[in-house]
């Protein structure tokens, strides 16, 4: 059989990566995605093409659509906006609170062009409270949603989390919102108007601190890498010749696993050590005899080593670690593909998988404005030379 | 109209935070959830009810869902587990691979029993590859999957992000995953296997970085809270009398107004500081000149301050700061709901608004079994001798 999402369309205004991640996947799955960008070098992310490194994130995330050039501020340009509306299933756009509404694409708008339209858009913080002004960058995110003041050393700032947890956080959500209302047109027919805050989308993820914050009534400390009760030991990071390895006991048996490893059977039951609320009381002393043991070691021969002897663990891997890593490449949730123009790239596969859609068929990211001829000639029945005018006019 | 999933029922065996933050958001849009529960205490999340603190992250993430308890190791218990598996459209769960194929209830077999079923499961690393039986651990996604190693200090180890990322993030895609299948059945009638992994589902967030490592063909360093590609300053996070806030200027406009408010405007055309390349050479002098301002003021005060003067800008909340947050009051994230054992709670809203669904119902998560009777005599006609029956030999 086909794609799940074979026969439905999306225009897709989005840029960076949380509205762009979510049409990666509807495109992955089969939906027909027009990627729409302004006339002037496209997207923010794809501007960056010229930098240095800067052109993989675009590379990463634009697969399987069609990119159409069109300058939405112009009078014609909005006309042909609304020829497209009307064609399509689903419009995405991750724009600031706001400037769909100042370029007269409303809901309301494009509902009056095309009835069942679904309208799916992302921001930093929605349409309402004090904050839906601010720039809905991910290091704002992560400071006022608390992820950074759980994240860190106690010792030392507060700290982001490295990937851009926001942005990805709410094109997912984005997506699981695009299918809901998707779901509910194939039932009754009808369109929706799907909203999803970055702001929102993040605060379930905190629930192991806000249990500790509701039961203590205080924050939780920042406790590095250590279990974030402190309710497990040993449960750390350590160092390795070559870098690092996390390690932790969920059990006494873990702990009796990792002593005969470590060639240190008397520690099994040692009282200092053999209970967990007696590591605990001695985590320090812990962590230092594991410390001294795993720095003779490459991370991964201790990885291997110890998974072998069931202790829980895994090595910390660096980014080159990761492009490399077996288990990626055998679920090939990282895909090598030949672009066009930028040669040998690596892009992501889908997380979403079902059994009904064995291979993905992966087609490397557009050129700005590679499929102006097709989508509006093709689709609108624009004429070639009103087409040619539009180009000399900047419209498209 | 109704709620978007009306209609749509879904045997939920999730525990702890994967599966239950899927189920979640299908009970709040109108999905009938049954969640089904081991006899003796339910799933792991409820066994911490009696710690202290432990309660909230279990009630935080299943309201609106039907609880019943089954023995599915008993052969009573397994029939009645095929019996519910004919009047629902979904099944969900996230134990650990392999745990449903050994306990009988392979994709194949539950198919046999409801040709159109749709099976979805999230587990840490699939069913294939070197890593498929290492525990799904948030700490052992993290350091596998390169977030530990761009997370953190330079001079410090790498460090774990503080939410559980790899478990929302692996639930969220599977709520993505379900409403694909559910859409594709509303289209075909068919149903579906869905798979999410946790290490696949957090690939994408890390494109900057991967970003990074592909242009410079090394692995980025990490930069704490100064921005990944080290290409705006001022970009970090500074020390205030009561905590920290979040300062950057992506343009010279922001370094102009952040140079007027701290009065000091003979910097602003200072050609050490006139533009963000010569910003970026003389970062640690233009850290230093902020933090001497800002730890003379409270972060939310500074918070107002600057953004006043339009400074982009974020108050480092922690989580009492959040549970507080006027935002999220006023957005409905938070809500203050009176649970009948447990009193007043604070439980999420809905990250995906639809505009037809206008009201949130939340009703609070409901004890073991508190739907037996309901489901197995309601659903399935058992008699009520039978349950009783039933009840005396814990298979319910």
């Amino acid at each position: 059989m086909g794609k799940p999402l074979e026969g439905v369309t999306v225009l897709d205004l989005g840029q960076i990566y949380n509205a762009p991640y979510c049409t990666l996947l509807l495109a992955y799955l089969g939906a027909e995605v027009i990627k729409l960008e302004p006339v002037n070098g496209g997207e923010h992310l794809r501007k960056r093409l010229g930098k240095e490194g800067a052109q993989f994130p675009f590379l990463m995330l634009n697969n399987n659509k069609k990119c159409i050039t069109l300058n939405l501020k112009d009078e014609k340009g909005k006309k042909l906006f609304f020829e497209l509306v009307k064609k399509v299933d689903v419009v995405i756009e991750n724009f600031a609170y706001g400037v769909m509404d100042r370029l007269g694409f409303s809901y309301e708008k494009l509902k009056e062009a095309n009835p069942s339209i679904i309208y799916a858009s992302s921001t930093g913080f929605g349409g309402s409270g004090p904050y839906k002004d601010l720039p809905a960058m991910d290091l704002t995110i992560q400071a006022l949603s608390g992820i950074m003041s759980i994240t860190g050393f106690a010792d030392r700032p507060p700290v982001k989390s490295g990937p851009a947890i926001a942005d990805f956080t709410g094109g997912i959500h984005l997506f699981g919102g695009v299918m809901t209302a998707l779901y509910k047109k194939a039932k009754t027919g009808e369109g929706d108007r799907v909203e999803v805050s970055m702001f929102d989308a993040v605060y379930p993820s905190l629930a192991s601190s806000l249990g500790y914050y509701f039961g203590h009534k205080q924050p939780p400390p920042r406790t590095g890498n250590r279990h974030s009760g402190l309710a497990e030991a040993p449960y750390n990071v350590y160092p390795t010749i070559d870098g690092h390895i996390a390690i932790f006991c969920v059990n006494d048996k873990h702990w009796a696993n990792l002593m005969n490893v470590m060639n240190l059977p008397e520690f099994i039951d040692d009282p200092r050590y053999s209970t967990i609320p007696e590591r605990i009381k001695n985590i320090d002393e812990v962590d230092e005899l594991i410390t001294e043991w795993t720095k003779g070691f490459n991370k991964r021969d201790l990885f291997q080593l110890l998974s072998r002897h069931h202790v829980p663990c895994a090595a910390v891997q660096d980014l080159e670690d990761i492009h490399n890593d077996e288990h990626y490449r055998i679920s090939k949730m990282i895909n090598d593909i030949e672009h066009p123009v930028h040669g040998k790239i690596s892009v992501p596969g889908n997380p979403i998988r079902l059994q009904s859609q064995n291979d993905l068929d992966i087609v490397p990211a557009a050129q700005l404005g590679e499929h102006n001829m097709e989508v509006y000639h093709g689709l609108l029945g624009i004429t070639m030379e009103t087409l040619e005018e539009l180009i000399e006019k900047k419209v498209i």
